[in-house]
C-alpha cells in the first residue's frame, strides 16, 4: 500500500468485510500481537491484526490484503522460536486465536481442528476417547496446531513416533488471492495428485494459511518406563545414543549437558548430579516384557559408552519428574541471560562430532552455551547465552550461532530441526540448500504467490 | 521436435552424448519399454529409449530431450498399474533399470538406493542387517524403489507403518531443465525450507526425475500372529474391519469377497470357504503377551461383527499360507478376462456403504467385480472383469469402473490409494480434486517444467 493518507480508508474497508470485532486497530493492543517467543527487534508494526473466526473471514482479509498489496503475517500463539510469526511493517497481522473448534472423530480416529486450538487442547480431546495426538513440542501447552503444521513441528516422542507431517490427513488452506482449497481428507491412503497437503506441512505461512486440519489420531500413549544415565562427558552421552539408534527405537532420548543441568539446579534444585558431562533421559513404552527388555538393552548401552552411573525407573511420576527437568532447561537458561536458541541437526552418527564442536565454540568465542537436545533423532538445542547490555559479547554470541549452524551442515545436518527458518535462519538457509534447491523454492513461491503477499521474509 | 527427416541426426546426438550401450534404438527392443502392467492400447512409440547407469546420465538425457522439447517418460520396473510410465508417441522413454546400487548405512539405519532397485532387493539388503523396509505392494518381488516413490506405493503393512512416503527422507532429483538437485539427507528431522522431499514422492515423474532416495529403515519386523474370519456378507466383514480399526492397529488386515475367493479356489484350491461372503486376515505383530490380547480383541470384533468361523494361528508358514492365497487374486482374477482394476480409498466408516455399492454396481452393469482390500485404511481394489473380445462387455465394464470412482468419491474418498493417477484415471481426478486444486497443481507443473516435457498426460 503506498499512500498514507489512504490507511484508516483502507482499514475501514477491511472493517467493514470482516466486523469490527475481527479487526484491532488499537495501536496498543497491536503490540501484543507484534512478536513471537522471539521478541526480535526487527518486528514492525502491522497496519492491523485481524482475528476472523472462520474461513470466511480468513478468505476476506486475504482478498482484501491482496487488492492492497499488504503483506499477511499469520500467526496462532505466537510461541515460535524463529521469528516467523513477527510482524512486518504495515502487514496485516492475520490472527488465528479465535478459530479453535476441534471435533474428534472417532470412526475414522481424527481430529478436525481449526488452526488456532493449542497442541494440549487437542491431546486433551483425544484424551476423552482414549486416543492420542503424538507430536509433543516442549511448549505443547502453549503453542497451536495451525504454528505446528506451518513449522511441522517435532517434539519429544517423535524419535519413535514421528513429527506434524506425519499426523496431518487434510488441510483447508486459504491461497494467496483467497481461494480456499481442500487438501486430502479423512481417508488414510490417497495418491490422487500431487501430495499439496505436505508440501503446506512446514512452509511457515508463505504458501498460505491453514483454516482446518484434519489430523490422524493413535490409541492412547502406553505407560513407559525410564532409564536415566549420567555421563563423564557429552561425547560419551552421543556415543550412547548412537549405539541406542542402531539397535532399536526409544519412545524418548533426551539429552542434557552438564551447563544446562547446572542451570537448571540454579532455577529449581531437583537433585540432578551438577558433577556429570551430561545426562541421558530414555523411555521405553514398549509392552509388556518388551519394556523391561528395550530398558536393559539401552542400560547396557549407556554402561559400555561409560556411564558413570544409571537409573530406572517404572513410576510414571519419577519419570515425569526427569522430564520436567528437561523441560526446565528454557526458563532456566532463561534467567542466566539473552538467548541464542539453536535447533540444529545432524545425523544420529555424527553427534558426538557436532556435541564437541559445540564445546569448542563456545569456548573459542567465550560464550556459555548449554545444550539440550531431541538426542536420538539428531535434533539438539544449544543455547547462547549473552549479557544483552554487552555489544561485545552480542557479536561474539552472534558469531558462535552461525558458526554452530555451520557447523551442522559441515557434518551432513541441517539449521532447524523442528523449530522453521522463520526470519532468524534465512542467512545461513542457502548455505545448507544450496543455489538450485533454493531456485526451485522461489518457483514455487512465485507461482503460489505471485505478489509475495504472504509472510515476506520468513521461511526461505 | 517437429520433422521427421531429424529423428536420426537427433537420436545420433543423444547416443554421443550418453553413450550407444545406454540407447535403445531398435524398433523391437525398444517395444519391451512401450508399456507397463495395464498395456494400454494407447500407450505411443518412443523415438528412443534411454537406460543411463548414472545420475549424470539421466541429467544428459534430460537436457538433450529439453533442448529438443522431447516428451520423457521415466519408467522403473514397468509393474505400474494406472499407465503412468506408457510411453507416449515420439518420446524419450527414460527407464532407469540400469541404476540399481543398494548401500545400506547401518549407523544412521539408512537405505541409500537407485531407483532402479527392487523393492525386494532394498528389503533383502536391510535384512542381512537385521533391518527392514516395510512399504510392501504386492508386486514387491518385481517392482522398484523408483516407482514406489514415484505413486507413493503402499501395500499390506502400511496400515500400521505407513506408506512410501513415510519412509523417504531424502531424494536426488533431476528436474526439467537437467539441474540436479538433493533434497533431504540422513537426518530424521528436518524443517529447513519448503518440504520438497515429500512434494516430489507421489507426483508421478511429473516433476523431476529421481535418481537416489535415502530410505528410512527400522529393526526387523516382529513375528505376526494370524487371524481368519469368514463373514456371511462384505457388509459384515466391512463392519468388522471398523470396530478393530477404532480399538486398536493391527499389522495388517486384508479382505476378500465371494468373488475373489472363488477366483483364488478356481486357480489353484486353497481349501478357502467358497460359501462366505468375505474373508478378512489380520496380524498382530505386537510384541509378547500384547500380541495374543490384540488378537482376541480382533477375533471379538469379528463375532460381533457376524463371523461365521475365525481361525488363529501362530504358525508363520500357516499365516503365510492365507496371505498367499490373498496374493493370488491378481493372477486369479487375471485368468477370467480383461480386466480394469480399480484402486478406490474411503474413510474407514465409509467402507461397508462403498463394498455394497461396489456389488450393486456390478449387478446393475452385469460384469464381475470380485474385490480384494487393504481393508485397515479403507483402500480397496474392485477388479472390473469382462470379455475383452465383447465390445458391449468392454463398454458396460467401463461403465461400471467409473461408477465405481465416483461413487468413492461421493463417501469421502480417492481414486486411487496407492496405484497413482497414471493415464487412466486423469478423467475423474478433477471431479475428486475440484477445479481449485487442480488449478494449484497445474501452477506447480508450470513453475517447475514450464515446457511440459516430463511425463506429460500422466499424474493429473
Amino acid at each position: 500500500m503506498a499512500q498514507h493518507e489512504d490507511v484508516s480508508a483502507t482499514v475501514a474497508e477491511l472493517i467493514s468485510q470482516i466486523g469490527a470485532d475481527a479487526v484491532v486497530t488499537d495501536p496498543g493492543l497491536i503490540d501484543n500481537y507484534r512478536w513471537d517467543w522471539t521478541r526480535s527487534r526487527l518486528a514492525g508494526k502491522p497496519l492491523a491484526v485481524a482475528r476472523p473466526a472462520s474461513a470466511e473471514g480468513v478468505q476476506a482479509a486475504v482478498r482484501w490484503a491482496a487488492a492492497h498489496r499488504i503483506p499477511i503475517v499469520p500467526r496462532g500463539a505466537g510461541s515460535g522460536l524463529s521469528g516467523g510469526s513477527c510482524a512486518v511493517e504495515g502487514c496485516l497481522l492475520l490472527s488465528l486465536d479465535r478459530m479453535r473448534s476441534i471435533e474428534i472423530d472417532l470412526a475414522t480416529r481424527t481430529a478436525v481442528v481449526e488452526p488456532g486450538a493449542l497442541n494440549a487442547e487437542v491431546k486433551a480431546a483425544a484424551a476423552e476417547h482414549g486416543l492420542w495426538y503424538p507430536p509433543d513440542p516442549s511448549s505443547f501447552e502453549i503453542c497451536s496446531i495451525g504454528g505446528n503444521v506451518a513449522t511441522n513441528a517435532g517434539g519429544l516422542c517423535c524419535v519413535k513416533y514421528g513429527v506434524t507431517t506425519d499426523y496431518v490427513l487434510g488441510l483447508d488452506v486459504v491461497l494467496a488471492d483467497g481461494t480456499l482449497v481442500q487438501l486430502g481428507g479423512q481417508r488414510i491412503k490417497d495418491v490422487a495428485g500431487l501430495s499439496l497437503t505436505k508440501l503446506f506441512v512446514g512452509s511457515e505461512g508463505t504458501l498460505g494459511i491453514v483454516t482446518r486440519a484434519i489430523l490422524r489420531l493413535i490409541p492412547a500413549k502406553p505407560p513407559a518406563a525410564t532409564l536415566v544415565g549420567y555421563f563423564p562427558t557429552v561425547s560419551a552421552a552421543a556415543r550412547a545414543v548412537v549405539e541406542v539408534g542402531a539397535t532399536l527405537r526409544p519412545s524418548m532420548m533426551e539429552l542434557m549437558d552438564a551447563r544446562s543441568i547446572g542451570c537448571v539446579e540454579d532455577y529449581q534444585p531437583m537433585g540432578l548430579d551438577r558433577d556429570a558431562g551430561a545426562m541421558l533421559i530414555a523411555q521405553s513404552d514398549a509392552p509388556g516384557e518388551a519394556c523391561g527388555a528395550e530398558i536393559a538393552i539401552m542400560e547396557e548401552a549407556f554402561r559400555t559408552a561409560g556411564a558413570k552411573e544409571t537409573f530406572v525407573t517404572t513410576d510414571p511420576d519419577e519419570g515425569e519428574l526427569f522430564l520436567a527437568s528437561r523441560r526446565a532447561a528454557f526458563p532456566a537458561v532463561e534467567r542466566k541471560g539473552s538467548l541464542m536458541l539453536e535447533d540444529v541437526g545432524v545425523p544420529i552418527p555424527r553427534l558426538p562430532e557436532l556435541l564437541e564442536g559445540i564445546e569448542q565454540i563456545a569456548e573459542r568465542h567465550q560464550v556459555e552455551i548449554p545444550t539440550v537436545a531431541h538426542a536420538g533423532d539428531g535434533n539438539t538445542h544449544p543455547i547462547v547465552v549473552y549479557d544483552g547490555t554487552d555489544a561485545d559479547a552480542e557479536a561474539r554470541a552472534a558469531r558462535a550461532f552461525d558458526e554452530v549452524m555451520g557447523l551442522a551442515i559441515g557434518l551432513g545436518g541441517t539449521i532447524t530441526g523442528e523449530h522453521g527458518i522463520g526470519r532468524l535462519k534465512r542467512g545461513p538457509l542457502a548455505q545448507q540448500l544450496g543455489p538450485d534447491v533454493m531456485a526451485l523454492t522461489h518457483k514455487i513461491k512465485s507461482a503460489l504467490d505471485p505478489d509475495g503477499i504472504l509472510n515476506p521474509g520468513a521461511g526461505f
